[in-house]
């Protein structure tokens, strides 16, 4: 039997980032594609039946003698293996290597499933490569067209679609995906805390209650490019000026506005040079809230903003949604469930997850485990062997009953 | 007899990026390879003999029957063939067909240098690829030593000295470059103007008169990696804020002193991802003013503002300076001179130019051809044929009296 913790001993070398610091782990990459081989073979060595999805998504179905495979009524659980960059070891991989450690349990114990039970790995959770998270699970569940995404481009202008064909996966068969969706009854997850509720509770283990609406906004500001040192002042359009003052207002926004969070962690001037105004510049704007109204009023108040900024500089600015994702609250009855189950506490959460995506369409729970820095997207991120096993443990303990 | 524009277009197609427009050469990159090997081959066209320095800058020596070769007393004139990341055509490759366009001149009238005469090309004059602008001229002067510069990294981590050695240079031969420089008894270098002095002075070239003290320094701001939806405004020591008050700050600093400037064309977050709130910041900040104590006065300014903003936001800020040029003031009796013998104007640049580090050590001038845009370091960058004409006329005037 195999503990989360050494499973993640197993694959720490993979996708390391000595330049940021952490890991890197992006879709349809090298250090990712080794995470998906390591994957197919620890669900062989279980037994387990993996089936590749159209989207990217990896299928693990328990088999065997006496044991349903895939079919309908199943209970499904897992998480992803992709990374922001720089991230943390723990953010995706420990839903996964939790489920093979769950799956270990119920095995060494002699458990059959009297349902049909799948692990499952999602593609692109984060969005790190081509900028739409959870795009794994919105193809599989029909909330993102493939004609939509299959044009995203990574920063070397790789498309999605080639990404897929480079990887030996046929972009033609992205899409919704009944075949394993209908099939799924309950869907759970398992996911390292981004935050410090169970340090404040002093408990290893919680129970997601409800997930921010968050989404992700472009503000594309064009000026004109020219020399930084034969440019008088008063003869600029330096788009820089407006983007950075927006990094400011975005934070004085979401601070008027109830547990709001608004964040710039990316932007890119054109062409970026230290002797070059700069005549374009890019602020990717993270933002979330409790409603959807909050959230949507938030990008509002800031495009507007952005527009008088600027003008101010002779610019003009232009916004583009690349995602967004209404708040989830998750299953009532099945939190009760659980709670009630691992006597665990109930606890928010501002991060997007698969699980979000899925709530939409099946009864949908989230367990977190504990993470002593709160640190998450960071290679600060952190979860103890003890508090991993606990989860591992509570995982096995829901699967156990789901599956009767 | 080749004019600048043919020349121009000979070489129109060499290092275009189609990503940000314009060009992007960078020093002992394939574009700018490729920019040396058609050099070469047009000075061997014209029977001049191209001696490569140890520090990547390349000398064309006119030789020949009754023409001297390299010598004492020598007049040299060039410029360079690297850009800014999506430069314009003009910025450095003006000034070397400008050059080549002279000796045709020359050439075709018979002339014969009656005191040697060069043609050289200086590497990174941008410092668009390890961050040290006019790195060979500097080098070879003396101004820069080359331990300190043959650690500098590209943002894909090669060292200048492993730059050199993938271009077939050996990084042990930088340094002080006496057999050239103790040759040169004057140096004029060419270039776009970039500004619209002559645009107002209706005149198609222009004498250069000053140049700014200009530098280019690095503002790291650190904070605390961590997740852009599950940390709360409170918990966040975001080093974007304080990076990109900055930028703000460098605008409002530089408008209090008399027609100086400050830039910031470049950030850089670490570790750049959407959902993520970064972990450190780099911003690189373009200086420049009439004096060194109005650039330094500005600098430091910028510096008790940054700590003051990273103090606010529970980070840290570390300031290193990348590269510093003074004020130069180019040779008095040589302006003199060039403004009679051209019946040109004189004008200021703020711009950076080998010549202004050739001019500590020989009397040096500059020539500027008139830009209609007045935009340089973008697309837009232009001097129209007969302008550049007028150029190579007028730089053949002055190589004519200067090496008789």
């Amino acid at each position: 039997m195999s503990t989360p913790s050494e499973l993640l001993a197993d694959i720490e070398r993979v996708g390391r980032d000595h330049g940021r610091g952490g890991y890197s782990r992006h879709v349809f990459e090298a250090p990712e594609h080794e995470l998906r081989e390591w994957f197919v073979e620890q669900a062989a060595r279980r037994g387990l039946e993996v089936v590749p999805d159209g989207n990217g998504n990896l299928w693990a179905w328990w088999s065997g003698p006496g044991v349903s495979g895939p079919g309908e009524g199943a209970v499904a659980t897992g998480s992803h293996l992709d990374s922001v960059p720089g991230g943390g070891e723990f953010d995706g991989p420990l839903g996964v290597v939790s489920a093979l450690s769950a799956v270990d349990r119920l095995r060494a114990e002699g458990f059959r499933p009297g349902r049909p039970l799948a692990l499952v790995v999602f593609a692109e959770e984060e969005g790190g490569r081509f900028g739409l998270p959870c795009l794994g699970s919105r193809l599989a569940a029909g909330t993102v067209a493939p004609e939509r995404v299959l044009g995203l481009r990574d920063d070397s202008g790789t498309t999605l679609a080639e990404a897929m064909r480079a990887a030996g996966k046929n972009p033609d068969h992205t899409g919704p995906d009944e075949s394993n969706l209908a099939r799924v009854s309950r869907f759970l997850e398992l996911h390292v805390e981004q935050g410090r509720g169970l340090v404040h509770r002093q408990r290893p283990v919680g129970v997601a209650s409800t997930m921010l609406a968050h989404g992700r906004w472009r503000f594309r500001f064009t000026g004109q490019g020219n020399h930084a040192g034969a440019t008088p002042l008063g003869d600029r359009r330096d788009p820089m000026l407006p983007a950075s003052l927006l990094v400011a207002e975005a934070r004085r926004v979401a601070a008027n506005h109830d547990d709001a969070r608004a964040t710039v962690g990316r932007i890119q001037p054109l062409p970026s040079g230290t002797n070059v105004i700069a005549a374009s510049v890019d602020v990717w704007l993270d933002a979330r809230a409790h409603t959807d109204a909050d959230t949507r009023g938030m990008v509002d108040e800031l495009h507007r903003r952005a527009g008088v900024l600027a003008a101010e500089e002779g610019c003009s600015v232009r916004l583009s949604e690349e995602s967004y994702s209404d708040t989830v609250s998750f299953d009532g009855s099945l939190r009760d469930e659980l709670t009630t189950m691992l006597d665990a506490p109930e606890l928010p959460t501002g991060a997007g997850h698969d699980a979000g995506v899925l709530a939409a369409r099946m009864p949908t729970g989230m367990l977190f485990v504990r993470n002593p820095t709160g640190v998450s997207h960071a290679p600060e991120e952190h979860a103890e062997p003890a508090d991993c096993d606990a989860g591992a443990e509570a995982l096995a303990t829901v699967l156990r009953r789901w599956s009767r």
